[in-house]
């Protein structure tokens, strides 16, 4: 994750958190005032964010702030493990606080879930991939979260990918016809993805040599005949709806890609502490 | 919600999913094309931020598009009712369509959250407040679908209200001290707040004419005995791991208020589907 | 003062002064050379602003620049008193000069009005509180001055504190309206401020447990009546045309806070100089 | 004055006095409220920025708003004279109200000052020029105040002009080696500007053709005698400590240029109110 | 080419040629004058960014002007060919007039080089691309001129497309592991590119099943082995110092893509006039 | 140059080409990875930017690379010079080189143009000046280019200079009341220009005053007899169309000023390596 662009979303999270500055803690400690804390995991977690997220915001308000982590992004942790150690000004532990915590929280239960839809489809050799169903602000951090935690990332943005929908290709009249024109017009080094609903659009996307191709809500029988019709000339992704129950049988149709909106969407936060050591 | 901020906000979430463009949809459609779409809900919601969100996001792309919507913030509505009808040039729906619905779908969450809680509350004098536990980037938003969906707010940052806490009152060696010192330094338009953990300390706060007593993680007996020996002299709130199992029983203590940190950081996003007219 | 949020403003004040560079320091000195100077009080002044703002515009600009000083904010010096002194390179100096020099003056001028507006209350209950009528884009550094020099703040912002007036009473045909739908959006942790006129309206805010009444524009014998009517209930604000020749008399009827918007609007620069040093 | 770089500064100015919104107002009006109400000169002065600022800030908040002014930037105006009407959302009259009046008000007391230097010099050839002495964040504004009411400007930054200072020449040597380093960095564009304490000096400036000299702090007689010498072959600025009392007596030496940093140091905000109409 | 983001940077470059004004232009007319001008080809060339950008340019400094174009971007025209009919305020058209122009003139240099190159390539199925050597700040300007006169683009920058060049290779020891790391990691939309210097190269590319491979700075002879030996295998791109005396014969070797910096980093302006009309 | 201004253009430089990351290095090198490199002249070429651009571009990405130059900005060297030896993290090196290179190639393109202007007026007193025809968003440093390496700077945008032009002049029905209009106005520091086609308006010019006349499009005896007609009573400055085949020429006229814009609208880039070193 490039720190480049990471600071500028940390540094407006703190901007709306502090306002015009943390007035309880300003009438009550002076700038002297020192004190020691410890991010810990309440449960069993997939870690994602302590070090390079959490650490940093505390840094970015207070360069002289000492945080030292031990787990790296992507572990799997249990109940009580001890993720970052900070020591610095009162003032600032606790002006960062609530920042760290929501982004760690939130970025730990997207890992968290993202390991869990992984371990389901383990020994296939579908991945699990994100959408761009991200928490607005925070795609930089989320597709982070899972590409660190056992999945992977689908395109981030409307410009560094292609997926042809079904509004684009009634638009043109073909599958070949939109392709045509979305190849006249984007960089060589995009792979052009389409959606598709039938074994018919498959084939027609196989006729003109698409490198992407999207089952999107398809049945299983449905599904593993495409896998076989397609048989490796194209890249096999499944979409629409996928939860922890389906995700397995749909790995076993052969594809090799599974897109999960719920992995941004649907996290839920997991919970970390921040005790305060004397 | 404050539009002149809003606007802000809303900007930089298209720029994120926008980059350097729309490759797809620049090479599909030409700027003279037109479409028509339905925002629906998939299943029962409480509804915030169509148009208050959702419609200004199309607009800020486009000031040209029409968007109709006829739900008020913080109505209920059934599964397949139509939100927000838009109409306008193609290339604007399909690339504000993402943006707009992760928006919409994380507002209508937070909203039908907070009206399960305002529920299990009725006829109490019990309030639903929010914490800070907000989506870094998105708090405006959040506190706003909170509001109007049958919760309140509680502070909005660090500046706009003082909350003393177990390490605030620790530094001080006292609450009476931590509420002088805070006295001293914030306006007289703030109202003080203190967290307590024990009827002790509770009484501390009386003592020294505390406007807003919290009381973190009781157990109900102790509660309701606080609830009692504060007699009216102060709001009291009720806070720490509030569910929906919960949350009946800590309203029928006599609490004023109820903190509830999932209303932001466990909502799940509801399912609006963006359908094409022809 | 939050550092984090005072730095974007200075930035932007050096960015103002020097547009695309210092065309004359840049012709003359080259980065190598190097210089000292000393910051000095030409009157007796209270102090604001010197190491926490001016010796902040110099590093800034420059890192590596040394600025040592002594006198506290809030600290009331006599002529000739040294108040920071400064080394490292010219150009820095000389490009940083107008812009530290014009924001030491003006917080300063602030503080010193503020000291003189203290003193002259002192041994009454009242303390003196700024306004909202400070200069647009300061508000950080100005509310800091009065804070640090014998007053206090009112309400940052429209964001931060209630203050119902006139017009919103008007609106809503009474107090008591006003203030229900008020109590009904704002978080608990705002205290409500109602302007009043008259002993009628005093009442009616008492009725419905107003948390601080303003006394607006009232003569000493009303002043007086208010401050016995309400007894304690309540906060009592004097506000209005307060000038240094009034505000004994209104802080001997005995409210609590006397707001002027003069400590920010109508206080004169004090004269610091920049003395070069060999 | 350039809007295009006026609206970014308003809407900085907007911002810090909403922060996240106006709750008072957003829980008593609703948006479909409307109100008017009128500026009014609370006593004598020389009106600026009323329909080119006050009037913007309305606007850029809700370019619904009717603003309508009839005096023109310069003008002098009696008490009770009207300003501008204003209509529109009684939620949008409310939350930029502070902001056009803090403004209005200061660039009103600038103007007035300014007019009133102006007046003290009628009838000779000087000028009065404003300096750097600008309120931070203000100088756009405060410049134009100047020019318009009677004054001129000087430099408007370290890059639009060159000042050469006693540090400039003590690091050089001399004046002469000062102002060749400086010609062969600057435009030919910008007028060489030196600042002398002595007549000798003004002799080493004459010789190298500089094409502005300033007498910085000068008596009355040297000022004479160093106009006498220049003899029209360069513009002659007075500089240093400039007030009312003495402004007369510089420009009858015949000097060019006054310089007076008190006209926006030091000037007081003007008192206007805003007068609500049924 | 998206306007969203087009906007910022125009503004960007309004902000840098005012500066705080144009003196000139504000001290001579009033606001009501209004004037009337044409941009003319002063030569033959491809035309682009005259309403796309340098209309906008008008505009965005002042809604009212008018601006009528009929040359669509991409057109070829001679010399004298009226481009632009603009209308409005004088003092728009004088403050807009150098960026519109140094904009358009820039753009339509990118382009009328571009078609040059297409037509030195015409008949064979060799396709133009640009590179990331465009002109700090102005890549999307930039690419957009190349994309719509006959060219293609490659990848937009670092982050939305795969170039695995000679250090990437050194550092994982062979082309197989760089490629597996970097499919490990990034999206399955993007088509992995690898930079090849020999024939060996080539053939470890096709072996691991990469998308397009590069031909860097290789001889006619070399490439055209390459050429036969990919056999349709990837896409295939040459590079490495191409001009127009070198292009045709690349193109004949059967490569599918040739990228040449000098599209961006070496066109010369075109020149375009503004006439002013009465 | 100013650096506090040059960091945010190179901020958004670097922001421009990594987008969200790049991808293709962060998949393929770690943290810990270390290399160097060496910017090195493939041909003969006046430099410029090196030390002062290049290598704060890899520092702004990471503090920690160290990049050692000893080639001064305005020195020429030769074929295969080493103008920057860089070391640090690979992923820095990496990400950074591209901006770097661009920057500089660019800059020394303006560099190597312009020491060539220089010497063909070498022994003439005229001085080579850049105009506004700079590359929108790079006028800092283009004019910094132009500066260091033989050539000198006319006014920097619309605010720091006065060029009066034909339209201003029709408008005013004269130069003479042009003239007055911007005295009334602009700073005394800044030098008034007008351009002049004929020698009519050169004597009204003289008439009035005026500092800088332009010669525009004249040929070489009109020129000639303007130069003497003026007398050193005014700068004279060529301008038009100005190329390296008629620039000596025109110095040999008596100008003291030649403006050229093709130093910055028609500069080659040069072509500067980076070479990686083991």
């Amino acid at each position: 994750m490039d720190t480049f662009l990471l600071d500028t979303l940390l540094r407006n999270f703190l901007a709306e958190d502090l306002e015009h500055g943390d007035i309880t803690t300003e009438a009550i400690f002076s700038p002297a005032d020192r004190a020691k804390a410890v991010l810990v995991a309440r449960h069993p977690m997939t870690v994602v964010g302590i070090e390079t997220v959490a650490a940093r915001v505390f840094r970015l308000l207070d360069p002289t702030v000492t945080c030292t982590g031990v787990v790296a992004d992507g572990s799997r942790v249990e109940t009580g493990t001890e993720l970052l150690a900070i020591g610095g000004a009162t003032r600032t532990l606790l002006r960062a606080e609530r920042v760290a915590l929501n982004l760690a929280q939130r970025l730990c239960g997207i890992a968290t879930l993202t390991s869990a839809f992984a371990d389901a489809v383990k020994h296939t050799k579908a991945k699990i991939v994100d959408t761009r169903k991200t928490t607005p602000g925070l795609r930089l951090l989320e597709k982070y979260a899972v590409r660190v935690s056992g999945g992977h990332n689908h395109r981030y943005s409307l410009s560094d990918g292609v997926l042809i929908k079904d509004n684009h290709i009634a638009a043109c009249g073909s599958i070949t016809e939109a392709v045509r024109r979305v190849r006249a017009r984007v960089p060589h080094t995009i792979n052009v993805e389409v959606e598709t609903d039938t074994l018919v659009q498959v084939e027609e996307c196989l006729a003109c040599g698409v490198g992407v191709i999207m089952l999107d809500n398809m049945d299983l029988t449905t599904m593993r005949q495409a896998v076989e019709l397609i048989g490796g000339r194209a890249i096999v992704e499944a979409s629409g709806g996928v939860n922890l129950d389906t995700v397995r049988g749909i790995a076993e149709t052969g594809v090799d890609i599974i897109s999960v909106g719920a992995l941004t969407h649907s996290a839920r936060a997991c919970d970390i502490g921040m005790d305060w050591r004397s």
